[in-house]
């Protein structure tokens, strides 16, 4: 039995598998290279399996580590074997061209589109607007990250929300699954911070965090 | 002259108004009930000017603190003396009976409805991530608030950031103001979690910030 399937070994998957293996989940690395998913399984510890994406997916979470276009194209690949999983979209589908803009139309998002290439799987948009490498750390300023959570599924959210604690984080659940719009909006306008030179302190490692 | 009108004495006019004071601007307090703004005037101290909504808004930064209703209402009217100045909206278009949606349609924004209304002006979106309790303090967790602008102008951003700045808060450009989008539908989420009975630590007191 595996917990979660971690697909993709960027900076982003890299970070989730650190985070997932400090909550003590059992994991499953999927990349298109399998050497690099055997690679980062391996550093992570004993246990920890891996694989190419001809692979089905084990876990019970599948965390889609990819940028929107890639994971299109793998999600609709690996569509067989997410029926009935708890699928999780990271994805901030940016005109990376103008940082002013996203890939999207108005109306709909990364996560909602994405959920429509594989039906039979239950979609949580989470995890956007974090950072590599606060995620990696799993905390800004002395205090837990925060991690948004959309769902249709309020288990589904359940579910990602008891990893995220687990990891060592805050969740937050924001609602339906449409709520990803604005997740992958604001992040839209952090990101776009982050490559303005008028902000020397932001170098894609800041953490947005409600503070209370 | 007058540096900055604030239209609105409700709890966000309020602590605008402290912060304008905080930062040395002359002001001009306006009010559907004149006596209202008289009073949060005499509170301020003396220089400050008030009046209702016949008299015209004379600062250069003219702050409508209203909600989003009211505030297209009172744009409509003082139109002619709106001419040239810098128009901030601070409004969130929320839909209060679900905090799930907001009453403006994907693709625009209050703040872009707004400024048809009176297209002689300049319009800033600023100051609709900041609840009025921090936004009275100044600060969250010892930190300066951070106060999204969106704008067409860059000039009106900069003078707008200028005043974020003396006020003691910390200003982040974001871009035009279609912009306004990303800002009022992440606000969204961040209202609903003050009203979800499940984050009992959230009341009305957050503070949305980029850790650096």
């Amino acid at each position: 039995m595996t917990d979660i399937t971690i697909i993709g070994t960027g900076n982003m998957g890299s970070a989730l598998a650190k985070r997932a293996a400090a909550a003590g989940r059992s994991l499953q690395i999927l990349n298109r290279t399998p050497e690099k998913a055997a690679e980062l399984a391996g550093e992570l510890g004993s246990g920890v399996i891996s694989g190419g994406l001809a692979e089905p997916a084990l876990g019970d979470i599948v965390i889609v580590a990819l940028y929107y276009g890639p994971a299109q194209e793998v999600i609709t690949r690996l569509r067989g074997s997410l029926t009935g999983k708890t699928v999780i979209d990271i994805s901030n589908p940016i005109n990376t061209d103008t940082f002013d803009s996203l890939v999207v139309e108005p109306g709909t998002s990364a996560a909602e589109e994405l959920a429509k290439l594989a039906p039979e799987a239950t979609f949580v948009k989470a995890f956007n607007t974090t950072f590599a490498g606060t995620l990696s750390a799993g905390s800004a300023d002395g205090k837990p990250l925060d991690v948004f959570i959309a769902s249709d599924s309020q288990e589904a959210r359940k579910q990602v929300a008891d990893f995220v604690r687990a990891a060592g984080l805050r969740p937050l659940e924001v609602g339906g699954l449409h709520h990803a719009r604005e997740l992958e909006g604001f992040q839209l306008l952090v990101m776009a911070l982050q490559a303005n030179p008028a902000y020397e302190s932001f170098n894609w490692g800041t953490a947005l965090k409600i503070l209370d």
